[in-house]
């Protein structure tokens, strides 16, 4: 078997960044070194995907790889924070060197094509599992955080829901082409990085829908201290989710479902139109859903059943 | 069963970081937002600790939680960098309270101690297993690299060597008690931050010796393109290291046991009293153990048999 160090050198040690990467020194010292930029706070955030946790142990490794560090990057997103650097802490079972290629295959595509320097990790042995640091930048002041919501708010989400759920749906009953919209939406999302950026000045509040719209929305409305009236009616459900799950299950997986990785936000009402404009020369929708209010809790679902996805209280949806 | 989110509220949100932490933002939004210093660059690693494979899964939890954070800022220490921040991404089995509470003591201890704010992680289900980012700052050129080794330089090292192979030992034979020096070598290593910090004007190079002596040795003069002599009658053995392994083992253990997480340093035979006083000082020696020279390869010992620690390649020594 290779030791960790060839493996290391051989699929994890990128081309030298270039000189705008803010990388002193890469992968392969003790540390790496990173020239913050002057005036910029550092985000920084971890995520570890876990096999047959968060996605099937026997999905593409080019998807594993990508979405391992999609979902870390949405939170740089949900911050209006702008992707610089990233470090991927690997536990692998044996050292498949097709399936390791194929894995760092899909999360450098992901680094290219968000601009994310990969610089440092570790390979161990262990079930699979993914953890990926982030660190990003955003000038002080600029950030969106969950505790800015305010009565009156608008309340939109970026793009469609469900599709997480619809498409984990789909694995399970034994879809496995990747150019299915739900299959691919849920191993390989988009973080909404694009998006965050264009709204940092217009909306208050932001969270990235990873454990479900209602479990999202409510840490939006805890850490901002309101409340929140829903209409459910207005949810945009992924494209095909009705007719694969059928549609009261499709507005399950839209308030409940987590893997969505798309954007609520909270803004004032005065500036929708404008989000919207610019989204929309992204090609993303922006769908107001519901309003902020001073009454705690929210109005307007029934929430029966589970709560989105929170890790140690059972299964999927 | 506690929910993901209840975990992380009640044994890693820390107290808030005070005004000279540089946490704009800690636990508990989509990221932690850092502060980093104007004119220093930022030094980052990841390492992962795996249950029976770093440590035993039935080590004390405290010590598991400290070693944990230890061997990452460890890192820091070979760069010279001072320590600010750092996530953690814990995998767990079940979520047994006391062990849960003994595990943060643990590692909230060492943030304490080394000026390390916990920023943020996350935990999952699966087997027992630590991910622990940290980040540090250092003066952009006062890092200490792999790669400045030069021909004439004096090889040294802090401390002593051999007892985290020796503690394992003690360990494998059943010895529980901490106070145990090789126990508390094994389990509970003193990143040495400080030493870092007073050598990195004085040293040309640095690695932490966490592979083993000749491992991490071979890996300064690869990256320098130079090669050394050892003078392995010189190597400070960690005291008892004898009598627990006998002398054969006891120096194998020193020159190829893991986890020693001393630092080994290149630095000019000019500097090398100034550089003893400045940690003595501290209570630690420095013992010179070789030089480098033009050659290529290490001169001096013998390689007979395993060559320090790497996964995927066999058991401990």
């Amino acid at each position: 078997m290779a030791s960790e160090f060839e493996l290391i050198a051989r699929y994890f040690t990128p081309a030298a960044p270039g000189p705008d990467a803010g990388v002193p020194l890469g992968v392969g010292d003790d540390c790496a070194l990173l020239a913050p930029r002057p005036g910029r706070q550092l985000a920084v955030s971890v995520d570890t995907s876990v096999a047959n946790v968060h996605f099937p142990a026997d999905a593409p490794a080019e998807a594993i790889g990508y979405r391992a560090l999609a979902v870390s990057l949405s939170d740089l997103a949900a911050m209006g924070a702008e992707p610089r650097w990233c470090l991927m802490a690997l536990a692998l079972e044996n050292d498949d060197e097709a399936w390791l290629a194929a894995f760092a295959g899909g999360f450098h595509s992901l680094c290219h094509s968000s601009g994310t320097a990969l610089v440092g990790g570790d390979v161990t042995r262990g079930e699979l599992s993914v953890g990926v640091t982030v660190m990003g930048e955003v000038p002080a002041g600029e950030e969106l955080t969950r505790r800015s919501a305010r009565p009156g708010d608008v309340l939109a989400v970026t793009g469609a829901l469900g599709g997480g759920a619809g498409g984990l749906a789909l694995w399970q009953r034994g879809e496995r082409d990747l150019n299915h919209p739900l299959l691919a939406r849920y191993l390989k999302p988009t973080p909404r990085l694009a998006a965050g950026l264009a709204l940092r000045d217009l909306a208050h509040a932001a969270i990235d829908i990873s454990d479900g719209l209602l479990a999202d929305l409510e840490h939006i409305l805890a850490a901002s201290g309101v409340g929140a009236r829903l209409e459910p009616e207005t949810l945009p459900l992924a494209a095909g989710l009705s007719e694969t799950l059928g549609e009261p299950a499709a507005y399950r997986a839209a308030l409940c479902g987590g893997d969505d990785y798309e954007l609520l936000l909270s803004l004032p009402g005065s500036v929708l139109k404008e989000a919207q404009r610019r989204l929309a020369g992204q090609g993303l929708a922006l769908t107001p859903i519901g309003t902020v209010c001073v009454e705690a809790g929210v109005a307007g679902v029934e929430l029966g059943g589970a709560h989105g996805w929170q890790h140690f209280r059972g299964g999927k949806p």
